[in-house]
């Protein structure tokens, strides 16, 4: 895999030993997550909307409800940014100045393309379905026609990126060691609790074992 | 409080049953977290960085340094968009099309002024502190005058916002309910670890009681 090549938009100038431009970083921090944050610009007034998101290959792809504004508006081909975080912890120095928080950030650049042949349309939803939850689209009732006239699909090819990390203890200034401060970092993770039914089951259906395991999705068990 | 008048901007199109125009739920959501997506637009080029915020009455506040981009550019006092989102569940239904996210986000909208004056920055920085770790800032080595100025804090007033929140089980179509598929919520959440410290601790440096329930950050206990 060729790496990112920094742009005017993806270079990192603030502490660039925190940026990183290639694709296996800039996809794990994707890979291990299903929330990114899209921003786009209508008439020069920026919106940011959160959405679910997922990789396929050199691509990401989003999707929702075929009158959704951001989509809509993002179909037409516009310049949009699509960012994905991840908070790791807080990070407590010895002086205000140098508290953080431990992060692994990317930021995607490009214009997003419709997914307009029903069959791919289709083929994407079961991709994004069994990223969130592997085996299960095989056990769903099938999508209707409208359904799928109902839903837009986005892709966006992965082409400029860049990916934002901190990690580890806080760096405080050398004299400000001999203090007495508590200084460290205070972990941070998303978990996954137990999953519960809606209370209206048909009989005999059993809770899916696919549901287990969701560390995929960068969630742990609690 | 007054709620916020719906605007163009901020009035929720797609599915409105999911919006809320009220302070308390807007303030509720942006007290139930610390990291925002700021969406802001150079060129015509959106950009969305993450970053810390917190809340100080009806203004919303966020800080980095001096030469950040994001900063430097809202300075200004362009239009920007701050997006809050906190995931709750996994919604599985019995289609594809009925699956969701359970969630809480707010959207704000306004132009951003920067906080000039060095005590009223300092206090600011003061108030941050604070509200991610109550009692830090009067035990912390003090910030000096050359961290103040390295330092940007910029302040919008809270003038235009909409939250969106989805709750509950799936919402299958009726006809579904008899089929044999699982479907229910996975509920997901944000806890903190236990504090570590960075190794570098003065002789008889105790971990502080105020790190012991971090739950106003929205972290609870792992």
């Amino acid at each position: 895999m060729t790496d990112f090549a920094p742009t005017a938009r993806t270079r990192v100038k603030r502490l660039p030993k925190r940026a990183r431009y290639d694709r296996e970083t800039v996809y794990a921090i994707l890979d291990a997550g299903f929330v990114c944050h899209v921003g786009y610009a209508i008439g020069g007034q920026p919106y940011v909307t959160p959405t679910n998101y997922w990789r396929e290959g050199d691509a990401v792809y989003w999707h929702g409800s075929s009158a959704s504004r951001m989509l809509r508006h993002l179909e037409q081909g516009v310049e949009c940014c699509l960012t994905i975080t991840h908070v790791d912890a807080l990070v407590l120095a010895r002086s205000a100045f140098h508290h953080s928080v431990n992060y692994r950030s990317a930021m995607l650049f490009g214009r997003a393309h419709k997914i307009d042949d029903p069959r791919a349309k289709l083929a994407k939803l079961e991709a994004f379905v069994e990223r969130m939850v592997p085996g299960r689209w095989r056990g769903l009732r099938p999508v209707t026609e409208q359904e799928l006239k109902a839903t837009t699909v986005l892709g966006m090819a992965l082409e400029e990126a860049s990916a934002k990390i901190r990690s580890g203890p806080p760096i405080d200034d050398e004299a400000d060691y001999a203090l007495p401060i508590w200084a460290g970092v205070v972990p941070v993770r998303a978990v996954r609790g137990a999953p519960r039914d809606d209370g209206r089951l048909a009989p005999g259906t059993r809770l899916p074992g696919n549901l287990a395991d969701l560390s995929h999705l960068g969630l742990e068990r609690s």
